[in-house]
């Protein structure tokens, strides 16, 4: 392992006194992906030349005293649904297979730009959806590692890198983050800019799996500082480190649609936090003891139904446009997405949009009310097996409201992690950065 | 020239009653391309062999009687903005010779479902901005086409083509519709899907370039009925056929900044219209006379710099993604734009935009005080010569609104066409084209 509760922040300070350099932590990097890689599968494609020649020209840098940014000599990992200059992109299907493009997306611009090394793409589900990759979950070969974000989560886990790129249009950040017990962020919709991606669907958000939560702000922030957000929106705020810890007066836990489905001993360990939060102080409520909330979670209930079918038909083109002439080369998960987007319209479309605008009118109304929103990043330990990458019904929500969201790796199932997810208001995700500083002092309890 | 104001539905009865057919009529398109090509250049692409099978399928199903749509064996040019699976797709960029992306963009897809048939890829300036193409306006070489759908506006003004599709993130649909004489129409913001297409700016809009007022209607509704609008946005909904003319009650006359540039040949155009409408018993106010329409101008009076300043932002990356490696396929005017944009920050972004929100605003204030606004679609005529595309300052205003906009080629200066521009309200494009079906009998007068 690689030093994998590290901040960057303190990696980089041996860079500037010179204990350590770029060039020898990716080294060292390198040294786990080869040992590991054949098993975890974490990796669609690799430049380790392109990330040693980018080391050594940090390492440069460094000795010059003039690294670029905060970022300047990490290794990273990228979703392999954006676009990179080096590698090909392939957005997880074999349609794409060796496809290239010839730039970077934005986000690895801005962190290429900002001294970033780029050492691999990692592997992503068929178009960031269902239709599961090669990658295994590093802690335990014959479970899933979760999805989309499959092999970001992977190689964080199994500390072949300190952090890398994600994304998530329904539950692709914090389920995988759960599995593989690293910290995944979501921050509030359109904030990281997504040019060089798959598709601009409606929720799609990119994000950040690491092992710390210094550095899922850190990446976060670069990303935005150097690329801005998405066109029309605004550009991440959170900070280029979280807010220091504060307790929150009030947090609201939500048992989502998800909850039915979670494990008793999944809601045991939800209740364990629930309890040690009420001890430090805090004001605890639910649907029994807040009207609000409970309006919250009646509007909500049907999030997953709703963001599948908004989905669905923003998967229409571009799922419609390659069918044409790879349908054998789709999934049969997709095929049926795109059967059923084929007999929507429009007006229905619209009527889904409706339906998730009075999601987030329920959540607005949740502002001044709780400080943050608790619940389970999923409903258990990363099930067995391949064929699927698990249930996301405990991240469509947040996604749906378009708010920011934090998977940490504070619960345990089974030997095996679980998240804590934290939701804020969107365009607060510096406010709940503060609660989650304060909640990872939940596992020194 | 090949029936260059005939609406499509009537070249379509044809086909149905079987005087004519897809093919035939094609061909004579494919004679006029093959005769002025070599002089107006309006083609990046062409792909004959593809458009002949379609347009063979298309005669097929005319004769068995099964059209697919309104719009089956319709010859189309496509912006080669927009990728396409059987032709490359350049961005109008050195950087892009060849590039092929293996799918159709979601609007292509749309066209072609629907039995359009793809003729070609219609020239664009570089990455739809300014640095123009080799087209030559049609009417006159030695004028430009105006930009940046440059391919589009020259095809369709030459009767190489009935319609074909262009895009809009300051004046590119409207200004040169205007300078070669055809219908231009840039939809409500959102309205038709630009998947597949070079970026999602925040002001990049499809539209449709055709002889006739009814075809951009048809084309627009068509993508928007097979691909939707763009992702979160309502689709499209002015309808297949423009509606009904009806006399307006009252109309805007706008003086926007373009004003001061408009040539006294092209102001006493308008002051013709203008005389026209109050004779057919039109309210005409102004800023004069309209305290509103005063605060409207006043609120867009910086519209191209607004404009300016968010497209130079959301131009960052890409441009600085590819400036990374190919600096000097880049024009001048390109560089000299990436070099504004990595000046700025998110917060100079977020101003401009806040501006650009005050203008909408002072926009929908003139809802239920004015039916439409008009004026000028440019200063005057193409200019002559091709180093530039002409001047956008009164498309501008429109495309920062996201409102619906219609250029109509029913003024003349020194013997060149000049187009009357036609802004409504967001989302009530088709309210907008009662008043054009009604402007259009100005022509008769």
């Amino acid at each position: 392992m690689t030093g994998k509760s590290v901040a960057f922040s303190t990696v980089r300070q041996s860079f500037i006194d010179g204990r350590d350099s770029p060039r020898a932590t990716l080294e060292r990097y390198l040294e786990r992906i080869a040992a590991r890689e054949a098993e975890v599968k974490a990796f669609a494609a690799l430049n380790l030349d392109g990330a040693r020649k980018a080391a050594d020209e940090s390492t440069s840098r460094y000795r010059a005293g003039r690294p670029l940014s905060a970022v300047d000599g990490m290794a990273l990992g990228i979703k392999d649904i954006l676009e990179t200059e080096d590698m090909p992109t392939t957005f997880g299907s074999p349609i794409y297979e060796g496809y290239r493009t010839n730039r970077d997306a934005a986000a690895v611009y801005a962190l290429r730009a900002a001294g970033g090394l780029i050492v691999g793409k990692t592997v992503t589900t068929e178009f960031a959806a269902r239709h599961p990759g090669p990658t295994r979950n590093p802690l335990d070969l014959k479970r899933t590692p979760g999805g989309s974000s499959s092999g970001s989560a992977a190689a964080v886990a199994d500390g072949m890198l300190p952090a890398a790129i994600g994304s998530q249009v329904i539950g692709s950040v914090l389920r995988p983050s759960s599995f593989c017990g690293v910290v995944g962020f979501k921050p509030t919709y359109g904030t990281l800019n997504r040019g060089g991606g798959y598709d601009n669907f409606s929720q799609n958000c990119l994000g950040v799996l690491a092992a710390t939560l210094d550095d899922v702000f850190l990446v976060s922030h670069v990303i935005a500082e150097k690329a801005g957000g998405d066109p029309g929106c605004v550009a991440f705020q959170g900070g280029p480190v979280p807010a220091p810890a504060a307790t929150p007066t009030t947090l609201g836990f939500i048992e989502t649609a998800g909850w039915e489905k979670a494990s008793p001993a999944a809601r045991e360990q939800l209740q364990g936090f629930r309890t040690w939060a009420e001890k430090q102080g805090v004001r605890i409520l639910d649907r029994r003891s807040s009207a609000p909330l409970a309006a919250f979670e009646a509007a909500t209930a049907e999030a997953m139904a709703v963001s599948s079918a908004i989905n669905a038909w923003e998967f229409l083109w571009p799922l419609a446009a390659v069918a044409k002439h790879s349908a054998e080369r789709i999934s049969a998960s997709m095929r049926e997405r795109l059967d059923y987007a084929q007999k929507m319209t429009d007006a229905d479309y619209q009527a889904e949009l409706a339906r998730r605008e009075a999601m987030r009118v329920a959540h607005r109304a949740l502002k001044g009310h709780v400080d943050a929103l608790v619940t389970l990043s999923a409903p258990g330990a990363a099930p067995l097996g391949h064929e699927t990458t698990g249930d996301p019904i405990f991240n469509v929500p947040a996604t749906a409201l378009g708010a920011p969201a934090l998977s940490l790796p504070l619960l345990q199932v089974d030997g095996l992690p679980l998240g804590l997810q934290l939701i804020g208001q969107a365009h607060e995700d510096r406010a709940l950065s503060a609660v989650a500083s304060w909640a990872l002092s939940f596992a020194a309890r």
